[in-house]
């Protein structure tokens, strides 16, 4: 059995999307390694903001890196390393080589910007194929892609990987619920592509809706661009009957098809061959013993138009030091809990938004959504938990929702140590939000 | 000069995508032509809508087909037919080797929808391709596609078409005004693609922010997905500084990329290696006079998935009948006007949105934004048009705001014979929209 309960031995043989790559020996995987971070390096060179940084510390070019281990000479980069460098301070092609950009939303602040060629176009695809692959689609699906294209990659990268693997894309795009099951209905849909959020508010609407779910095929689900949790998978999983596979990606790496989870569902393969991860823990930035959490750096291995290396990700997690039951021999991340930009400080305790999902979406009278609200009540912080209940509960019979309201109130405090006010909502009444889903509203003032 | 005002004489050499295909001899087109119906018909009769309709006319395959006079024994195809044969009627492939769907918004019924195959993606990317670089585009260009991606053909057809010219493509999508001029600021955008109304409010918030031209490097824009008038090309032209180029398409033959102006802005070549028109009366469904206005019917020539034969479009032009400057060999379209559907009829007068367009955008006291209301006023109806005034005049000083309306509803008067009640706005307070324009509100009751 698989962490999320499904019975992994009842699956068909696992399949590769090139099967060479995927299970090549260690030994091999690391002279992959090695070439291509030579070749990165030169390229770095040519871009104006790592020629100086890399000469600063003796490196010239590809032949200073005689082994993996003078990666660790590389200075690190930053997120802010790249609103630094923006607009052109990555790109290590001639402007007219670039065939697409993708840039952060930049709400706060310059955007940071990718610049890709045509062939990173097409290699970028394939490792999307790759992830897609690896769940068990094939050129036979329907899949529909319910997250926003454009400028964010989630949408143009899911895009293009399930073109190359055939399957038959629906590019619905986010928001639009009910179009959403017609959709479905329509054309068989088998697999999508959704933040977790989005597919517990569909469900939660399908059921308000009346939509049954026999009217629909879905087998499949991808579900990233936000941290969740393993309960938060099982909810989704036997609330609507399919499996949900944990994608993982960000822009500054191309976008997703970074990690992925194969049809064993214990952790997300990086693909090692084109990216290089390391986890260290982010205070001292030395790395973590193997199998410990930390901060994730990545260094891309296959990009023409704007290397990037040891990029920190602020994502917090460790690796799996067993081998896969798959035999894919790229190893395995730990599912994101959080950025480390993510942790609340309330009255002093550290507190990850995860590890409040993680109590509430494990008890089966809570509803799909919650918020997290943060408040200055006086000098101390006033943390808020508001969670729906589930559909079948009623609002008006008060005795079993203070019953539960207690529980929940009880197993946070466990959990998080701080004694949260916790509020009850109606099924489908808290606001939902089409994109990457806004749970946390830290209400106290800035500049305290 | 052209049309537009542009001096064509000044530019550098027409440049052409495939020159062998653009400029091919009529003769050797129309026997391209008659080969690519063959295999059209052929395919035609593995769909379950096409098979009976054909047979019906003693067509039973490409033998029936001895020359291009043989299209009229074949029905037309109506939007209707399209809703009737959803989701597979016009499906000619295994579901399997369908890549994409794309359908139309379905706001009224059952969505039209359109299949493609691998080919048939790469094959209208090059079309669109084979559009913008015709327009003098090329690799060195900076292309924000200011448009909706998803469902709609618009964003994904021209990402794809501009990738293959290898311009530096922004996806930027539409919508969120002040962050396309800040892309555009910051990646030295060359060439956009919208709608016009989205132009023209592109252009209001930029003079409203106080965002200079000089801070921008726009030479270009592709303007579709809406019919607009030639004046409202100029004014968009005269206020950004730039050439505007007329784009058509329709998602039922791809998306764009069907028939695009050249260097000389004066007429669609519409690709006749890949559509066949023809220009029919609507009411009589006979073919007008060469160069006179009619209804377009196209077939499309190269799909592999769906096949489309004698699609109505509702959309009234004609063909030019001389040749081209530029050399292209394609037939020219005029500019659409409107939808046979648009015709409104007030007190029995036919009126098409596009007349009352053609009439306020020519003034340059007008500003670039207005609406057509029409309701019904006891027995009678009552047509309103509601048009900003520019932003250099003050809504506060009565005297020559009232010569102004008078002006507007004496000249709309003389082109429509209606008597219209014309109210004046500031600039930027009527509505936008952000995908196509809506412009004309029809709030008579639909029973009467």
């Amino acid at each position: 059995m698989s962490k999320s309960g499904s019975p992994i031995k009842q699956l068909p043989q696992f399949q590769y999307w090139h099967q060479k790559i995927e299970t090549m020996p260690r030994g091999h995987l690391e002279t992959l390694q090695l070439e291509r971070l030579q070749n990165m390096v030169d390229r770095a060179m040519l871009t104006p903001f790592y020629a100086p940084k890399l000469k600063a510390v003796g490196i010239n070019g590809s032949e200073d890196i005689k082994g993996l281990d003078d990666l660790k000479r590389i200075p690190f980069t930053t997120k802010n390393d790249l609103r630094d460098g923006f607009p052109y301070g990555f790109l290590s092609i001639p402007k007219e080589d670039v065939v697409r950009l993708h840039a952060s939303s930049g709400t706060t602040g310059t955007p940071t910007t990718i610049y890709y060629s045509k062939d990173d176009l097409s290699r970028w695809a394939s490792y999307v194929a790759r992830c897609i692959y690896g769940t068990g689609c094939n050129h036979g699906d329907v899949f529909q892609n319910m997250i926003t294209y454009g400028l964010f990659t989630g949408g143009l990268g899911f895009h293009a990987g399930a073109e190359e693997v055939g399957m038959m894309v629906i590019p619905s795009g986010s928001g639009n619920t009910t179009r959403q099951f017609r959709l479905m209905q329509d054309f068989g849909t088998t697999v999508v592509h959704a933040t977790p959020s989005f597919l517990l508010h569909v469900e939660s609407i399908m059921r308000a809706e009346g939509v049954s779910r026999d009217s629909i095929k879905l087998k499949r689900a991808f579900a990233g661009a936000e941290p969740y949790s393993e309960d938060t998978r099982r909810r989704i999983e036997e609330l609507l009957h399919i499996d949900v596979y944990n994608s993982y990606g960000l822009s500054e790496m191309n976008g997703p098809g970074v990690a992925f989870e194969c049809q064993c569902k214990d952790g997300l393969h990086i693909w090692e061959d084109g990216y290089i991860p390391e986890i260290v823990n982010p205070d001292t930035l030395e790395p973590v013993p193997d199998g410990e959490i930390g901060e994730l750096v990545i260094t891309i291995l296959c990009r023409e138009a704007t290397p990037i290396l040891r990029y920190r990700t602020r994502d917090l997690t460790g690796f799996y030091t067993e081998p896969c039951a798959c035999g894919r021999t790229h190893r395995r991340l730990r599912r994101i809990t959080g950025r480390s930009d993510d942790m609340l400080i309330i009255n002093g305790v550290n507190v990850f938004p995860s590890q409040i999902e993680e109590v509430i979406m494990a008890m089966k009278e809570v509803g799909n959504n919650y918020l997290i609200e943060i408040e200055k009540d006086g000098v101390l912080d006033k943390l808020t938990v508001k969670t729906e209940v589930g559909p079948d509960i009623f609002m008006d019979d008060s005795r079993p929702l203070n019953s539960l309201r207690e529980r929940i109130r009880k197993t946070l405090q466990a959990s998080i140590t701080i004694n949260p006010r916790v509020e009850l909502h109606e099924s489908g009444s808290l606001p939902v939000s089409e994109g990457k889903a806004k749970r946390v509203y830290d209400k106290r003032p800035k500049d305290v």
